[in-house]
């Protein structure tokens, strides 16, 4: 039998000894064995942060992304040898893809979010410049550095691919290095996985260690520079959470763990309209995707009182069409548990349950199997309870599998406390086609979550559903679920970093950045729009007219563009208007002509002016005001991906008494290189 | 003597008993008692979540951070009554103005910013809307929403005001009630504050309540949607942090603790320099300002070691010339430190420190104090010591007074690891005229702190200087520094709210969110321009075109503006560009051919348009299309303070292929009624 190996410290390690034997849910035979007997956790967490760390933060978030993308596509390419050994923990092909193509999904977006919303370049640069002082000399901005440490991540068994993947791939955009620990029953499919990764050859050596078997003393060497993320039990995450190291070091620490989730039918929905059934629908799919093990699933679904037994009565019949059995069979919608243990765990549960309420579908002790045995394989049908909601155990007792628990309410408010009485949750959903009561329900119980879908008509055919996290938002939950939040886009790669507030000259700032800053300084020469990005640096500039603007041009361009607003049109109402006081010359006129100051016509390395941003009208433009611009180089950056980049100019147009009348960034699109 | 008075649920509490002396830090006399003997804190918890929440949650934001800035208003009035108690902690009056002023100073500054940077409204709205779906009736948007719970605010002994107001500050903007609990040291001060806070009637009630003394079993019963922030030593923050309901709820537990923070004089800063001469002052304040009890004061000073020598001589001669004693006499450069237990403790580290160095300046056991006593009054002298920087104790062992350890260092990549070494610090400053030297200080050390200041000939007169938390910038720091973050501008008090990733068509998210998404409905009718804010809805919208721009229009709009850029003016030129093709109009052209097709010319409720975002230009418009704009009310924000507000209005102009060619966000002032 196998013994799965740990990669750690550059190499791959097998402990001596037999190993732990882990089995396979449907069929109960052995799969693999499991230990991490000999591996040096102090070693290893230093080789992350001494070998794989600087390898990361030499790359720009530009770099780190692509090679997400790179590995993505390689990981996909072998999809089906992870189908094969997925089904092996239970899996049915739909879960697999649920899995592992979620998890390849992740890497994919990451990727390219990457590369839309982080700079090329290894320091991130968060918010506005914050003036600090009248004249201007003293100014601050925030900044984000990779944390020097490693990302221990600490997954659970339901997700073996997902799970790992989903926390890598911020970590990895971030600058940090990440030591992987799957849960031991399904760790045979992540050591494939890692197998995969690391034979690719796609990343810098030490940006991936992976660790099957127990993680020993690893806790007890981590500093404040590391992270660690865990997925897993509640009892588990508070122990972490107080582990001594972790605490004395102030580590960052992030919790998902399983939580109540609920689901809420809206009055509106009554049955046989589209809603009613999205709801029936949606909730048999949670019940039986990944046969309930999921973090995200509905374990308390709420609906309208009266309408308890027509949704009892839909939801056992779409039930009764679930066929459960060996995953590889033909026609089996819902495969075995993790294992037997689980299924146990699954039982026990369950009966604390019952002394709140009572079975509406299924048996614990019995389900018909195809192409399995109850004995051997961890089969459950799927139960449907229901229960009193003033009772505590239907929001608080967790069963980990095809379980949920169906009760009744009468008002928004009281959905809104029964909701709330989950102690926070990961998702919530309501099922509705009327948007005021969607309002009511989402910012009532948005405190005690970290994600809510609102399902409706409109937007089922393309939802993703209760149970998927998107890489985009955020995942993780106040309270019971963990109080953390792993993805979100950017801000999951953000939670990898420290943020530093920095303080100093407009120079100084800039020199940080390499960003220009307000008042920094400025060098005027060659017209900077004559200048390829190699040549261009921050701080050019050009400064062009003065330019007087006369009456004739305020009326002959609002014929031209047909823009005749008072304000720029009739003397007496614009006399009349608070702001102005005159006639004034259009915003728009303004940025017209300090282009037409500012630019250089030949052809040169300037390709195109793709937008505008933060554009502000300051002081009114009045007829005979004459306008100089001065436009800066703000901020530079070279695609890796081709023959030009993004440069973003500081425009500031003032007039003759210098007071600023327009500032905006002006966004162009220069070549690398002279034309 | 006059026993402190706590203030819970609603009244105040007068503890039976005669409680614990607090003493005059100079003087040794006692100044008040304390105890919160009979507080129900579980009661107080419940008012607090109950009462002030719910009456917070009704305001929106603007209208909190009036209350804030009045608030503030009637702080600054009471000024002199605060200084004097202040003396009495053994202030100076420079030390009371950066305590008390500071705090009334963050107030305004979250007045302000909660005016400036957050919306007219209950509900905040983060970040872009995520596009989910290929066919756009699934999205999704983050909103934060405040916590339902009360935030536990527990404060150190050294800032007795500004320590509760720049946490209750960011608590109160987000909509949640603050419970705050100073050191009992210096807990008459902020009695006295909390006194002016409640008889000025300026806040809701249950917004603020106040314990004088002990938390009894208060933690116990906080709940998930309850807040902790601690600032103090790091040895309680790890007790409170591993607390078990904080750890059994995953309670949101922010610590701010001591650190021992670094400034770092650059080679380029030699004696003489203006440089050499801002380090030697600023090393010379930090030591002195508030006794040296500050938890961002330098303890660590790391010199270039051929300048070892002449930092210490010049520090030394400064050093000589502060005049220690009563805080109210004449002269006094520096007071007392805070109790005389708490000289105790100071000497006991000294003690530590010198295993690894030795004395420049000052004796640990003598001091000649102006009008006071060294017995009876909490007095002792500037220490400033040299060490070895590669012995641990200078890097871990913070003396909580007047003393800071001189370190020499030989090269960047030196210095940045003795920095390091402190594990985590609030802030460190570097003084140095080479930016490049600043850009490699910053960046390297930037992972281990909360907030860089670098100090320069350019800034030095407008600097805060490195002791100064700023509310607009994080503070707080990893690891040692208890892995926090304060303020931070509107950082902070999104840190009292629950991120909530909400998903649904685009017509539900505006209804939850009160802002127009993409794909939502479009209401065309009577044009949006003539209505007032009162009659305008989300969604109002005006389709206007088309127009089609002829080469005739680009020629003259060229012409008439000098944009003359060649991929409008040269046939041959323009068709080499690689983006363009051929001829193209101008994107000014665009907008303002569309602001003439959108526009409604007679006066009316729209008074101004004060800019443009987030303009993009998509497709690039050739001689001959026809181009038709669509506006749409995107967010409606009425001023609370003025007859008017902003609307924002999404801008989609549109070729004859119905292909996007500009899209943009018009901002615009509009009357609350019609004129």
């Amino acid at each position: 039998m196998v013994l799965l190996r740990s990669y750690v410290s550059g190499g791959w390690h097998t402990a001596p000894g037999e190993g732990a034997p882990l089995h396979d849910a449907a069929t109960g035979e052995e799969v693999a064995r499991i230990s991490s007997e000999g591996i040096d956790f102090a070693a290893a967490l230093e080789y992350g942060r001494s070998v794989g760390g600087p390898a990361l933060r030499k790359l720009t978030f530009h770099q780190r992304a692509a090679l997400l993308k790179s590995l993505a596509s390689h990981l996909r390419e072998h999809r089906e040898e992870l189908y094969a050994l997925s089904a092996r923990t239970g899996a049915t092909l739909g879960d697999s893809k649920f899995d592992i193509d979620g998890g390849i999904g992740v890497l994919f977006s990451y990727g390219s979010k990457g590369k839309r919303e982080l700079p090329n370049d290894t320091v991130y640069v968060e918010g506005a410049v914050e003036p600090l002082s009248r004249g201007g000399t003293f100014v601050a901005q925030h900044i984000a550095t990779p944390l020097q440490g490693v990302a221990i991540q600490i997954n659970a068994f339901n997700f073996p691919v997902w799970g790992p993947l989903e926390k890598f791939a911020p970590a990895f955009l971030a600058g940090v290095p990440s030591l992987i620990k799957p849960a031991s029953q399904t760790a045979y499919l992540t050591a494939r996985l890692v197998e995969l990764i690391v034979e690719s050859g796609i990343l810098p050596e030490g940006t991936v260690q992976f660790v099957a078997g127990s993680v020993g003393d690893l806790l007890d060497h981590v500093t404040a520079q590391d992270l660690v993320s865990f997925t897993g039990s509640a009892s588990t995450a508070q122990k972490l959470r107080a582990h001594p190291a972790i605490v004395r070091n102030s580590v960052r620490f992030n919790a998902e763990a399983d939580s109540l989730n609920c689901s809420i039918l809206a009055p509106d929905a009554r049955p046989s309209t589209p809603e009613f059934d999205l709801f029936v629908k949606q909730l048999t799919t949670e019940m039986t995707v990944k046969a309930g093990q999921k973090c995200t699933a509905i374990r308390r679904a709420f609906v309208p009182a009266e309408m308890l037994d027509d949704v009892a009565e839909a939801v056992s019949a779409r039930l009764a069409k679930v066929t459960v059995g060996n995953p590889n069979a033909e026609g089996v919608r819902m495969g075995a548990l993790a294992s037997l243990e689980q299924r146990e765990e699954v039982r026990r549960s369950l009966k604390a349950l019952l002394d709140a309420g009572s079975i509406v579908f299924g048996d614990p002790e019995h389900v018909d199997v195809v192409d399995g045995d109850e004995a051997t394989g961890a089969f459950i049908s799927p139960i449907l309870l229901k229960a009193d909601p003033e009772r505590a155990e239907p929001h608080e007792v967790e069963a980990f599998g095809p379980v949920s628990t169906l009760m009744p309410y009468t008002s928004v408010k009281q959905v809104i406390e029964f909701a709330a009485r989950g102690g926070g949750s990961l998702a919530g959903s309501v099922v509705t086609g009327d948007p005021v009561f969607a309002r009511e329900i989402v910012l009532g119980v948005a405190p005690y979550h970290g994600r809510l879908l609102v399902l409706d008509s409109e937007d089922a055919k393309e939802s993703t559903g209760h149970g998927s996290p998107m890489p985009q938002l955020v995942h993780g939950g106040p309270g019971r679920a963990g109080g953390g939040e792993e993805m979100g886009g950017i801000r999951g790669v953000l939670h990898h970093m420290q943020r530093t507030a920095v303080q100093g000259s407009p120079r100084v700032l800039g020199a940080v950045t390499g960003r220009w800053v307000e008042g920094g300084p400025r060098v005027e020469g060659e017209h900077p729009f004559r200048k390829s990005l190699a040549e261009l640096s921050i701080g050019d500039t050009v400064v062009a007219g003065p330019r007087t603007v006369t009456r004739a041009d305020i009326d002959h361009f609002a014929e031209f563009t047909g823009d005749t607003f008072y304000a720029h049109t009739d003397e007496a109402a614009a006399a009349a208007n608070p702001l102005f006081g005159g006639i004034v010359a259009h915003g728009y006129l303004v940025v017209s002509f300090a282009a037409g100051l500012f630019v250089s016509p030949e052809p040169g390395p300037v390709l195109a002016n793709y937008g505008l941003e933060n554009l502000r009208f300051l002081t009114p433009v009045k007829v005979d005001d004459a306008l100089t611009v001065t436009l800066t180089a703000k901020q530079i950056t070279p695609r890796i991906d081709q023959e030009y980049g993004e440069v973003r100019w500081d425009a500031d147009v003032t007039n003759q008494d210098g007071d600023s009348v327009a500032k905006y960034d002006v966004l162009t699109l220069v070549s690398k290189e002279q034309p």
